[in-house]
């Protein structure tokens, strides 16, 4: 069966096609300025990319390019779109009901567009994605796979905020947490590295990329993310505060005499590894920096690893322990040399990284990075949440 | 030497007088109602306290009333006011200047008036009463005592927000940290109890009262602490939050239509055990409450338990190990119950406490409630930040 994986934004639209006989992906790419003008790249494995202006006017448009393409004689991959059994859509938000991956019938989507509300961004365009498929395959089934419905298994006082309690009730603030895709990927993958029982472990899997998040996984179940209401919360990223003292908020508001709509943009657009170095959002540009002697890089950095030590200690104390430590996306696939500050002096935790086996790791690859006899087994492991995507979404369709 | 220990508060002014030759307080109390009304409450030890309704238009009557009650034929202690040799004052923001206790000369008084506006609350009742013993003691020196100075040690990493550089350099907006003047007592004095040298120590203090707050000492220097730029950030307290997710705050603002101040007083007054449980900002009425059944009252403690091994653990990352842990203030030194499931399950991070030393030990009692073997030691220790205040005001007026 083929499987086509859908991720839309605002303005574009991921896809990837899966045969899921062999597990690999067949065809990919994305659609761009949809709304604005409009612009399509489709690749295939071991084949020249294809790359065209198309005026997209809106998410039907995108999909409608998509199919053309996949079933074109010359750059396609399908005879024919039946041959997709089923679509699997990227969802950031599934709120508090679509606690697990499911097809998206008239009440789940439903369900969507009554949560708009706490998912404003992310939201809409899915849901466009998603009944832009309907119209144009209206014959396949749909499936939801949702970046926060890993944290079910979430407990109470780990997701509800010191807040007055109507806050939740009324307004559903609590914890949700996002990249719940990745990290279910990379943490059932870490299990199998070490071989090991997926529910016999206590796992922290540190996702730092643009966007940043640290989930901790004990005996199989979500109990504690860094993300929390919004994808704001918890570690500085390229442009995104991360924690800070919740009075800084109205104080800056006073001060600087902001609305709340400028304030969330400076909170999320204007702080991070870019805030504090005034250099870049991208760590690399960042690390450029500090290497050249700019003390503001540096910190912004510093910054960075000390977060990141503190939320993997507080995780730990939860959990009353740790058997392996993951590093994934951007970064943690990527950055050594951030991979080797989080974890140096964490020996009393029992992780320690052997420098040769951190470094010698290439971008991309899977591996251990362990020192010998550390307690804690540390792994770098790729995400790869379009598959993990392709999965539930033939899992669901092949079981229903 | 006699030293005056004076903190004032908006409408209330509370006073110990020391004997530093004994280290005794020989008299003490409190003005309340000051510019309301007018009360007062003063005690000697061994003695029935007097309680009287006075007139107290300002801080200055309020101080001319103590000295008036001090040197009293019948209720005083002293013969003459010439006795004091200082007054140490409780200054909660000493800024990033005053990075230690203090002569409280014009330059200092001019700084202290300078940052107010980073600490409105408490900032110009402090500086009332430092005036009014200024202009009804004129002799005598005025020494500040600030529960920022502790962490003038704490690296910039751990100070400064991921947040726009600009805030810092422009509002001072940055990690102060409070409650000083108690961590730096009780972890001397666990060190003490430890029989070990301060500054070869690493040790974490949980300051848990009304107000609450974590210190991490490591060898004999603050590295971080849990408050923030406003004692608001960290643990869920009484009424306040705690750390939140601070998109939270703009989206409250728009949801339910509050102005910035109103959504700091929603945080700061409407939060933490109260808005949680809905029952009491008082930590024994919540568990009061939670024995009868009620879930609520059961998840704010659960929340403020999980709050605390967090921060326990992430400060063991950063110090990379824990010699010393230490309960101290309302919470921390009278009720084992909270201490026992804060501890609980933190054997990996070498906390273990024994459960009959910690229920064995009486309120107010100093001791050790650690388990046999356990690799951390973990004390109970009765804050006393007024001798903390006599003790550097001595030392200072007797060094200089």
């Amino acid at each position: 069966m083929k499987i086509l994986v859908v991720n839309a934004g605002s303005s574009s639209l991921k896809y990837q096609l899966f045969d899921m006989d062999t597990g690999v992906v067949i065809a990919k790419g994305n659609c761009e300025k949809i709304g604005i003008d409009g612009s399509i790249t489709h690749k295939r494995p071991g084949k020249e990319p294809y790359k065209a202006d198309v005026a997209l006017n809106n998410h039907d448009d995108a999909i409608a390019l998509v199919l053309k393409l996949l079933t074109d004689p010359e750059l396609g991959v399908l005879a024919d779109i039946s041959e997709i059994g089923a679509v699997g859509h990227r969802v950031a938000h599934g709120g508090e009901r679509l606690r697990g991956s499911t097809l998206l019938d008239d009440a789940a989507l439903a369900y969507l567009n009554s949560i708009v509300e706490i998912n404003p961004l992310h939201g809409p365009p899915a849901i466009k994605g998603i009944e832009a498929c309907r119209r144009k395959m209206p014959s396949v089934p749909q499936v939801g796979v949702f970046d926060t419905s890993f944290y079910s298994t979430v407990p109470e006082k780990a997701y509800i905020y010191p807040l007055p309690y109507e806050l939740y009730e009324q307004y559903k603030i609590r914890r949700y947490g996002f990249h719940g895709t990745s990290h279910r990927y990379v943490s059932a993958a870490a299990a199998e590295l070490a071989g090991r029982a997926y529910d016999d472990l206590k796992i922290i899997v540190c996702h730092i990329g643009n966007g940043s998040s640290i989930t901790a996984i004990d005996h199989g179940r979500a109990v504690d993310t860094s993300m929390g209401f919004t994808p704001q919360e918890g570690l500085p990223m390229g442009t995104r505060s991360g924690t800070i003292d919740p009075t800084v908020v109205p104080y800056i508001m006073k001060k600087m005499n902001l609305t709340a709509d400028e304030v969330e943009d400076l909170l999320n657009r204007k702080s991070g590894l870019l805030g504090v170095s005034g250099v870049s959002s991208d760590c690399r540009f960042v690390m450029e920096a500090e290497a050249k002697g700019d003390k503001r890089a540096a910190l912004a950095l510093d910054i960075l690893v000390h977060y990141m030590k503190k939320i993997i200690g507080s995780y730990i104390a939860e959990m009353n322990g740790l058997d392996v430590l993951c590093f994934t996306a951007g970064i943690g696939e990527n950055d050594a040399d951030i991979r080797a500050r989080v974890t140096k002096d964490m020996d009393y935790l029992g992780i320690a990284v052997d420098a040769a086996r951190n470094e010698g790791l290439g971008r991309g690859n899977k591996g251990e990075i362990s020192a010998d006899g550390a307690r804690v087994r540390t792994f770098v492991i790729p995400t790869d949440e379009e598959f993990m995507i392709a999965k539930d979404t033939y899992e669901i369709v092949t079981k229903s």
